[in-house]
């Protein structure tokens, strides 16, 4: 979504270019010491071109992206197409939960700050007020530091990404662990007055998309053309609409022109995972639609 | 410990020489690629000498450890010697829990197998579980792959360290959490039926230490002589006997060998840490008892 948040002059191109790998035990050797940028691997593959990239000086009139489900709704319920109306709001935090270095075998818990624990009770605790507003809240990479079997870790980073289908709820759910999160990590090393603290920075604010209401009817109407010869009683219930969990580039075009999506069926849901499949079929049914929306929207704009 | 696990032949030269750095984001940038033996360390500074490391060839007498207490109980009641009686019993495990990969945006709760989420309850619950029974449970080491902010880790490896003052309670710790943490991991992924399972590794089994009665007695009688003139009604009281909390090489030789500790004060009970610290009055006093105690036990022998 980098290329498309640059094109839509959202995230500055300097910004872009920037960006470093997330150095991790499974990423490079090197990436710890001499993360690779963004721009330095364009570099390496022969993609940094010379095409402005920005809405101003390469317009497009609409746009439709095409893509997996990524969630387990229209292949359970046996359907071909989505027709995506909107896309949920989201958050991505980096958080650090600093408290204090100490020997695990002769540090009472009352004597602890322990960093990691504190984060153990977060992620719990996220995971509670998430639910309990119909929206999610994951933590995908963590680092605790200095790593050491028999040291209580005395500083903890870690990912925090929040997501919901209004952008309120979102900011909601925010609110509450910011307040949640205080007093776990005040209660961590209370024993000896030097309570662990945690630090929130936003890395990244979607809030929530509706997309355009022409480009969902042509999706729609495309979608019930490429089903209507299938040998069901109502082929029309094949095709369903639905909302975006992940942020995708439609994101950043709807912010300057026409968007809408279309969705596939995916093997069980899944999706970034070594197993996420689409048939060949589902992909066929997925290009008809996408063409036929088009074409659908080419004529409108020229009628 | 591991040279003195050597010396004692209760750790393979061999298996020694072998071990490996812990790959961490914060050690070397080649350590996830080709992590350092110890052997090679050695070479490295000097320190892989030819003089066979074994009590059978190099034998001792008896052994006296001097250390930092490395916890809060003479700093805090101004003691200045603890005569170390015992070392508490620990267990150093590696456990993986192993989930599914998948999308933090389209997965609902309920569809996930969560390896993070399942170790977040499983270190909140260790915590519960030992000190309901006196011990410690400590995680210091955690990862969790693939390391992206919006994938559900599919994969978490960490250490686990318990320790109680009797190797039967540590057992039972042991054997407590390995029943909650398969229901933890249970529960998670439940909905999918591909539920999180986990695998549990022993790196290390350290039982509890009695020290031997007449080194205890050598150390105590020492440690009231080098506090006798100090101005307090009764220097005396400046000695306590005391448990390690920590392993420490005494471990090892005090099953070939009779052996016991020194304890000194250290700022805060604090270790590992950058802040460790400890008085050169402290040390002083740490030397002068342990070179007494040595004399005492020599004289002891020949009587």
């Amino acid at each position: 979504m980098i290329s498309s948040g640059v094109w839509a002059e959202c995230i500055p191109l300097s910004k872009a270019h920037d960006l470093k790998e997330v150095p991790t035990v499974a990423s490079l050797p090197t990436a710890a010491s001499a993360p690779e940028t963004m721009k330095s691997a364009l570099q390496k593959i022969g993609y940094l071109g010379s095409v402005p990239c920005s809405y101003k000086s390469t317009p497009m009139a609409a746009h439709f992206e095409l893509h997996i489900e990524q969630g387990p709704h229209l292949v359970s319920a046996g359907q071909r197409v989505g027709v995506v109306t909107a896309v949920q709001a989201y958050r991505w935090f980096r958080l650090n939960v600093i408290g204090r270095d100490t020997h695990t075998g002769t540090t009472a818990f009352e004597h602890r700050a322990d960093a990691l624990y504190a984060f153990a009770r977060m992620m719990v605790r996220a995971r509670e007020v998430a639910a309990g507003r119909g929206c999610l809240a994951s933590v995908g990479i963590i680092e605790a530091k200095p790593g050491s079997v028999n040291t209580v870790p005395g500083q903890v980073s870690f990912s925090l990404d929040i997501r919901g289908p209004e952008t309120e709820l979102v900011a909601e759910v925010e609110k509450e662990l910011r307040r949640d999160f205080d007093e776990i990590a005040a209660a961590e090393g209370a024993g000896i007055g030097k309570p662990c603290r945690v630090e929130w920075t936003l890395d990244f604010d979607s809030p929530a998309v509706k997309f355009h209401d022409e480009c969902i009817e042509c999706v729609q109407q495309s979608a019930h053309a490429v089903v209507a010869d299938a040998s069901v009683a109502d082929p029309k219930s094949l095709v369903r609409p639905i909302m975006s969990g992940a942020g995708h580039d439609s994101v950043f075009t709807s912010k300057r022109v026409p968007t809408s999506m279309i969705f596939v069926p995916c093997k069980d849901g899944l999706s970034h995972h070594p197993e996420e499949f689409c048939s060949a079929d589902d992909c066929a049914t997925g290009a008809s639609v996408i063409l036929q929306a088009v074409v659908r929207y080419d004529r409108r704009r020229f009628a």
